[in-house]
């Protein structure tokens, strides 16, 4: 299935800045998206990352400055997946069934409202990404008279943004992110209340 | 089937204090053990609360005071789940497909390397919830040649601990616990990085 895949190459995963330097976000960045490329191809999906300056994937790249509902909308035709780059813990098994999974539209929400990846089966949906995405999603689906199918699947849901997300990535990733982050030095920390982790050099 | 729910009537939910007052946590903690007790048996479950101490729900309770795993040992005989009281996404559907899932062992991961819920089909398995385990459940099982089966679900992955959960619960949750937190004050803000809540009187 056409896959949009959109890429922040800018300034990514700046939640993390704490932990690692603007270089290595973008490192990281960089691995989450071939590892989400990887799953990808292995699920029957051809990927295009929709990225906001040029980056060196395996993947065809275009460079769109748009904001990101525009630049997805520009190119969301029916029978197009959108899936986000850094879906760390996505492997290929989940992917497929989610390309099979019925439905005009097929939603797999993220934690906190948001929606990580979609199938659109109709040309009249467009995404919005802003704000609780997933409620905005679900609705405009329905007012267009739109079959909605929810995907839950954790491994579709998690994706890297905090400190926290990095934990699940170390316990149950199957890419090659989990291997960048034991070699930055980072480990699991559950001294505190939740799991976590720190990174020592 | 016969499923153990774990359940802390003493002093639940520690880590929303900033949010909530002990007795409002205790209520909260009633509230989305009945919204998970409603669904297991929607669920065709056989629901067993082992508490802390006594606590009135709609279920037969057991009190025992002893820590969680050697509770939870004590009763899991071959064909016994084990569901977490605080899955507050958690739907007669995804419970029916858990409790349905093959393997001598079938572990629904938490976020943060946690086990939520499992099945066990083989009288040598136990639990140790100590640290991530996940992990340990995952290898445990393995050494005992037992069959393992990764139950993916967020809907049974998110547990109510953190005041960002809550969010989950007000996008997703389809039990009463949301009803009481809107009724609490707690409406979505997504004014900072993630999604999370916030509450007013």
């Amino acid at each position: 299935m056409r896959t949009l895949v959109p890429f922040d190459a800018t300034d990514p995963k700046t939640r993390l800045a704490g932990l690692f330097t603007p270089s290595e976000r973008r490192d990281l960045a960089g691995v989450l998206l071939a590892d989400v490329l990887a799953a990808l191809r292995a699920a029957g999906g051809d990927p295009l990352v929709v990225a906001t300056e040029s980056v060196d994937c395996a993947a065809p790249v275009v460079v769109d400055e748009r904001p990101l509902s525009e630049a997805v909308n520009a190119r969301l035709d029916a029978g197009t997946a959108v899936v986000m780059a850094d879906l760390a813990l996505a492997t290929p098994r989940a992917l497929a069934r989610f390309f099979a999974a019925d439905g005009d539209v097929v939603l797999a929400p993220g934690l906190g409202g948001g929606t990580n990846a979609l199938v659109v089966r109709d040309d009249a949906f467009a995404v919005d990404y802003h704000g609780t995405s997933y409620l905005d999603h679900l609705r405009a689906a329905h007012e267009g008279g739109l079959s909605v199918r929810e995907f839950d699947a954790t491994r579709l849901a998690l994706d890297v943004d905090e400190r926290a997300d990095l934990a699940d990535v170390l316990v149950r990733g199957e890419g090659e992110a989990g291997a960048w982050l034991r070699e930055a030095g980072v480990r699991l920390d559950r001294t505190g209340g939740r799991t976590t982790v720190t990174r020592s050099e």
